[in-house]
């Protein structure tokens, strides 16, 4: 059995637990978190879990053979780093760190160790995420020409990240697995509302060599919780709606075409077919892929790579969002007259 | 009466003419249109009707008092100058015209000649924007924050126009009725994946000086139309999915505030309430309108300035999506590596 | 061209004109209602329309080859009968009389004369009852096992009917071409709430021979208009939601078998497929049905014998409404105490 | 603090485990299961419990306060008896018993002995039915006229019980709170496809004396899971989709009125409000009436005398049935023709 430590046990911590704990492979043996009430849960869940209140002192003396992490971003890196060189396997929650040259520095010790490195995105190994994927590399869709993502709801703000870095993560690291390519233009835009200078709503779109264009309106002021990802292809055309748990993903087969003579437009409407998904949690599959690369080979779907290349695009978006809030502060500080 | 005529009878002409027809303060006396099978329908709904295939000969023969102009956007301003030239008065499909300084022009020959010169932003008067309006004129959604318009359906792709054109005169129109003020600063990006150079997916964002950011995501490669608006206030928020007939419009009790130290947040989550909506068609408020105008008060809430004020957005945003598309084509000639 | 008159110009009436009107076989040369103002509605629909305030006078005086009958319940016997005396074909609205033995006289009269004799069982028709039809008939759905339809809206409440007659005509003639036996034992119940005696909500229940059982919630109380018909079958189950565009018809991969031991359940669930469905009107197809039964064979699935069984269907859940509101009357009547 | 036990630890015994957990005033202090690896799953939650495979041993030897059954229904009675017998206060899954009069003799013990008897008419507490019952109460819903339940899902077959005692419970104990009357009149039919002589589908109509009228689908063959409650009234109308979290009630400002004169219908259909309901778990609720019945006042709106009704109903239903079956199995072996 794989000795497991827990860094973290706010939201994501107990949900980790649970599926460590219904996998036969791994033995949740310690838990850290800062806060005493957190322990206490963590305890009463598990009389004999040994409970610590620093991480380091967790990774350093609880015996572990492996780590997940799933504390505020800002800590990733610096807990990542140091179980890693005390060769503990690593699964960090998304976004693997908050640059990529942390994430250079992940890859090189795990990988000189030889120790697995993996990043919770967890829809890369969501059934409906799979379904989409196998479709796509059988060529059901086609071509694809865009994915576009609604992810909004009511809050919850955090104190730690704003809401690009809060859902932004999900959907980059479904479009780097579904399109397997980096965008080659990335912009992002958005505001304000409640703690100045820490965007609420962001819209980021992704542009792509092979005339693919992804878009993501990502929202903490939204009154009702929306997950809708439109994904279309010259075949096919996809609905995921992930709260409709009777038909999470239709695939609609309909499509539109240019006909011989450029002008003319041919629109196919057709059958809706929504596939029966295994019910699987996805955070349990994510398990088995860590026993998998603790076990085996490195090379994962949800490894480093795939983790600095997520962090890489969130880079990038942040940066457009500072550019952008730096125009608009020096419009509204000159300006009287419109600008467009 | 007033005597009419309706330039255009493709797909909007005849609404405008069964609007037109049902309101007993006009008379519709003509109709013009270059294609015989159009005229053929015309004239076999009204035996009387004096049917054109020349627009500017109607205007200068058929002895009108008005003109409703529903041609290509390529048209609206040569056929509304020569019928204001003419005496006439115009109600212009949206958007009036290409250029603001075409709306100047017209907007100036209406004035001299005491003419009514109205566009048809007919969701200025549909009776779910009418009552937004009303809830936050009388405070009932508190600041307002954001709106946010996802209006995508499977074509029609036009010959005249692309998607930018197509869809957003109607967000443009309600924003501007709405907010009350211009944005400050406006984005435009997208791409297109049937006519080259030709947008079929568009994203516009705008921001206004008073903290407020309206995004739009619009696309004629939807496998499923979409007609959702979402509105965002300090006090409550709206969900107008014009697609629902049995609750078109719902109010939200729900926000997001800031407690007395700043970093604490208070979510209200209430009771939604979703108002009962006359089902009067939005046409038959623009066609009342339209009377009012030649009658009497030429200003009005959709008169050549609001053409004017949409004009100029949409200038705006065709002038993003122009440096967009240099950006993307400079990237994909030259760039081996990603660019961002 | 067939020449045929319209009896009754109410709420059915001119869409029987408008789908007579679209097909090249027929000539609709008359109209006759009682009422002055459809009277001129249909005049102002086609001026050269010749009307009638009298439908016998229609009937003799008009030269007509065929009749449509859409007029209230109570002279469709009458007015059938004496069109087939004068040698007219006869569509007749659904339901075809009020007594199976007028029915027998309609198909006696229709069959010595060689007329074609329908009734409008519009549903039979209707592109999700063919398609039903059709899986059924190829082993789709295995053995059916039940029907259950939710038929509710409020109002429209009718002067010559109860909703039992209003309503149960639709899910009657369903059941009878989708399951081509008739019921071995049908119960009715329900009660009314605006006029005495006139039932505005009834529950209706069909037993069948080969162990299925129809059951219809038939309601003129309810706040919401529902059209929902649920069959389930040994393979497969279908949900038929007549005002979702969308996804008219789902057909679910799902059932519950009986393993090798009695006592063992397996339950299946499996995707679930939405069939585009043609959009052409089912009234569109009645008319070609009829003028096929005008110019060839007289057997029809919506024939004198399809309009007798669900007539006959009628009269019995009628009589077993009757009988409830007698147990009710002297229940109410006498006793005190509870008495069941 | 009372010390409880808790007899069946299958389904429901768990969820009662944790709500009596939850709550301060009870201490679950043993569990009670014939089954082996539930008793391990019981003692794997909570590691002193104490585990019986025998309930009456836990009765008798224990130590309780309070006892909580969660057995299948054919032991309801024997075991709440000698609970009752031996002193405990019993809280009863729906329904209390088989029959009446073991209703009365449990009614009898616990009145003598001054204990409390609850049943877990769960959804009298349930945050959507206290609403709507204070909306009546306060004379919000006018009148009322019907309810209308379709309760259907997909299994699960019970050993135990057919579809009519799996869930009409719910629905009788339902409307014998809303309506604070008993039916004057019961009728039930339905049929069976999995079990022969075990209902899987079954309508229950309930008639009462002041006109209003109660109409149950329950139904084990449905490919999907809708649990809908329509309740009419004079005022205002009531859809309860307990499946839709966002807007669970919603009620509708719609009615039927017949004017002045008999004849004239007048037709309202207003705004529609959906309250915020509290969070709270029904059960959470019944285990405080547990506690306060225990403690003071043994009247409660879940004591054994609503619980006696609820089994009367059940009862009155059960041989309605069973006299239906009857007549069908006759019906099936003599007649050739069609009976009705």
């Amino acid at each position: 059995m794989i000795k497991i430590g827990i860094c973290g046990f706010g939201y994501w911590g107990p949900v980790l637990y649970r599926n460590f704990s219904a996998n036969p492979a791994f033995d949740v043996v310690a838990v850290a978190d800062r806060l005493p009430e957190r322990r206490e849960r963590a305890a009463s869940i598990k009389p004999h879990l040994r409970v610590y209140s620093d991480a380091v002192e967790m990774i350093d003396h609880a015996n572990l053979d492996a780590l997940a992490i799933s504390t505020p971003v800002g800590t990733h890196f610096h807990l990542a780093r140091h179980a890693l060189r005390k060769g503990k396997h690593v699964l960090v929650e998304k976004p693997l760190c908050e640059r990529a040259e942390q994430a250079d520095e992940l890859i090189e010790l795990a990988k000189r160790a030889n120790l697995a490195l993996l990043v919770d995105h967890v829809f890369v190994f969501h059934e409906a995420v799979r379904m989409i994927k196998r479709l796509k590399d059988q060529g059901g869709l086609g071509e694809l020409s865009y994915f576009d993502s609604l992810r909004v709801n009511l809050g919850i703000f955090q104190s730690d990240v704003n809401v690009l870095w809060d859902l932004a993560p999900h959907d980059f690291s479904i479009v780097d697995h579904l399109f397997g390519e980096e965008p080659t233009f990335l912009e992002a835009t958005g505001y304000y509302h409640v703690h100045p200078g820490q965007p609420d709503i962001v819209y980021v779109t992704a542009h792509y060599r092979s005339r693919m264009i992804a878009h993501f309106n990502l929202s903490w002021m939204s009154p009702v919780k929306v997950r809708r990802v439109a994904i279309g292809g010259t075949k096919q055309m996809i609905l995921w709606d992930d709260l409709n748990s009777e038909e999470r993903v239709k695939i609609y087969n309909s499509g539109i075409e240019t006909g011989p003579e450029e002008q003319r437009i041919l629109y196919r409407i057709g059958d809706i077919f929504s596939p029966r998904l295994p019910s699987r949690e996805a955070l349990a599959n994510v398990v088995e892929e860590f026993q998998r690369a603790i076990e085996g080979d490195k090379k994962s779907l949800i490894d480093g790579d795939a983790g600095r290349r997520v962090v890489r695009m969130l880079e990038a978006a942040q940066a457009a969002l500072d550019r952008r809030f730096a125009t608009l502060a020096s419009l509204n500080a000159g300006a009287d007259a419109v600008s467009f």
